[in-house]
């Protein structure tokens, strides 16, 4: 896939195909020019072209939806903040449009997905195929029943990601079989009554969960030319979650 | 290395050594507690502690520091913007402290880092070993430099990351060779008069690099218990530096 | 005035004249329905609407624009970080299209503001005069020019606002005998580029100006209904300008 | 009253009485220095100062305080919000250290305020002394009481500002009588649930209140000198409460 961004309009074109001439307002891109290593192209009508290889970014952008997507500023924080690398053995809920845990796979060693819409396991699932990451296996279930089976052929896990909108009815059916000790748990919640709730929840005395950080991650982008230096007068989107970050006392 | 929480002071102490009593001003945590898979445990003074086994995250808490390191708000958003992964091959210069050097290589397949200043070279090659990740190698070098040697011994990288107050030094010295083209370089700057030269710079007619996003990421705090649910009335740290990230068009 | 909200779409109408009926999506609302003391009325097509007597704010929301206005978030900051009251004397330029005059009138003794567009001053003058304040005169000329002649005709101001793009030609302009020793001046700049300018102005040996503070106002708006709690997914404007803040030293 | 700023350490100094030498770190400031006109004078020690006249802001930083004060990111959008202006009869209760009321009073035609913790309210009652207004006027009683009674003795309002942590104990006890159609009421609420409450309360069929806007004010501050142009690392004050704005619909 290259990634072809027209220098008149800015418009930016994700051209899956290399074996064929692509069509867009700005013109026509000709095969020789879409497969040769050059950077800068020129289509039928005279416009210029910056052209260069995707990367998985750009993949990503191409990627269907079908539930609400988590963004990279989301995505960044989360794997920072539970120090997410090729040791994490993670375990979500819902897999959505399959977005985090695309993300997730090609960091951690393990993922295991679990989402019980079956339209939005059906997006979550073309998504990872696309990817093409092996270690990632999706399940059409729900995790609070599985969590609750004796065999639920369940690695133990370092860290889980709840994307659902109550968690608390998985943390109750979590045991240090599925868990390790001081493991982390990463609740997404739209709204500040959820994190009422949850919060609420951790503080019981016989609770198996600390509440380490709950926080929102913000990014603030800005516009630099030759004319002027300063922030987007609009934010493409200023809230989607309370991130609550919890540690598991097995 | 555990972590214990007093619950009177709710003070964080990070226990390296298990095999020997862990004292603090809440009085002394036994060994065979230490040892143990209690997670609530009493101090001889009869104070409680939340004990937990250490994870990456609560390590890197008690690394040296000696440049200003880098903080998850920043760390994660670079992985997520530049889809960082187990395939990405990264050159980072200056290493600093190793923060981002030690949270990187947790992820790619292989981090190539350069300092040229003997301390931070030093403090970053300890916090390197301690995390024990063998797929990381940190040079006492000159990065401008090194990438005009014919014979530099480097890979072609797939990202770069650059903390550095002139980044345009080393944007001047990368070939195709260095990098792949479309590849990532996310660019560290806490001025805007830096930002204000990198833009000036990778606008000029034959310039290699597209300027892709220019951001800043922000995380805010949220204090909720039995009492209230709001923002942290302070930030610890609302800004540390824009994220400039370039498409190299090679 | 009044104001008229549908309990249907949401919508708002701000009804200037009350002596007719009033046409909109949702039916017509009678004359004797908007000249009553209810607050809750019904149009003919059945819907119901919340309405109220218009408050300043509302006729605001019906003036003309011509230039960019400029918005409550730094009209507020402007009058709390320079104490504006019934004692300031207010020298603005440029008018724009007479927001910020209408809204400082409304607390100033006096006002005198200056804009040398004449299409700008053409709409800045109908909004003031609609507003109705006898305290504030505006003129079509150049402040930097009246600011050098013997004879202008201006009173000693205690605080001046200057919404313009070289905020430095007026400021070499004034002398002691324009604006009181200790008073204030705020720049409304959008580009970091010309708070540059502004500081190393000011930071010259034998500069009349102390820089107090620069920032930026921002307002977040949440959504709070039976369902959520939380911050907007967008804001309306994230970013408008910097304000830098000035004393003088005269 | 004169402000003095070290140019060594950049201490701000209050002065409120020029008769006298002013004693500080950094030397004596003589009486001839301190009643000239010159805005740069030089301590016994060598340190020089720049002065100026105090302006208001600068005697509110002067001003005692005994409860928490409500600052002017948040005074500013009050006013500008509610478009306070010389016309506007202020309802404010609770005083807390009278620095909100101070703020408004300097704007409003008149403002009542009361307060029914007696400490608060003689601290209060200096700080309004001090500033000198003849339009204000402060009680020491329960405002709720006072709403109930037949012949209170207060005007009709036109804006109300309460900053109580029960809010909607007042709201139940407004009649047409203590407010116009239309009016605005402000809410000062420093947690979520506060909030939660009040939008519920308000969304009653019966309701006489119309929620307006739920909203933070934020202020960034900004570092900007020779060597770079940067928001502050820290924000002094990034939360103090949410402001809940309601129009009467009497």
């Amino acid at each position: 896939m290259k990634v072809a961004i027209s220098k008149k309009t800015n418009n930016w074109y994700y051209i899956k195909n290399l074996e064929q001439e692509y069509h867009c307002k700005e013109g026509i891109l000709s095969i020789e020019d879409l497969k040769s290593d050059m950077c800068s192209i020129t289509s039928t009508k005279g416009v210029e072209f910056t052209i260069f290889n995707a990367s998985h970014y750009d993949y990503v952008q191409k990627m269907k939806r079908s539930a609400q997507i988590i963004i990279p500023k989301d995505l960044g924080y989360i794997a920072s903040r539970t120090s997410m690398n090729k040791e994490t053995i993670l375990l979500e809920a819902g897999s959505g449009s399959g977005f985090a845990t695309t993300f997730f796979s090609g960091i951690c060693k393990e993922v295991v997905t679990f989402e019980r819409v079956e339209s939005h396991y059906e997006c979550a699932k073309k998504n990872i195929e696309l990817r093409g990451f092996s270690n990632v296996r999706i399940e059409l279930n729900d995790i609070s029943q599985v969590l609750q089976e004796q065999n639920s052929n369940l690695p133990q896990f370092t860290t889980i990601f709840l994307d659902l909108p109550e968690p608390i009815k998985v943390l109750t059916n979590i045991s240090s079989k599925h868990l390790v000790n001081g493991g982390h748990i990463v609740c997404y919640l739209p709204s500040t009554r959820q994190v009422d709730e949850l919060v609420e929840f951790c503080s019981h005395k016989e609770s198996s969960y600390f509440v380490e950080e709950i926080s929102e991650s913000q990014i603030r982008n800005w516009r630099v030319n030759s004319k002027t230096n300063r922030p987007q007068h609009h934010k493409e989107c200023d809230f989607t979650a309370f991130l609550v970050f919890l540690r598991y006392l097995g």
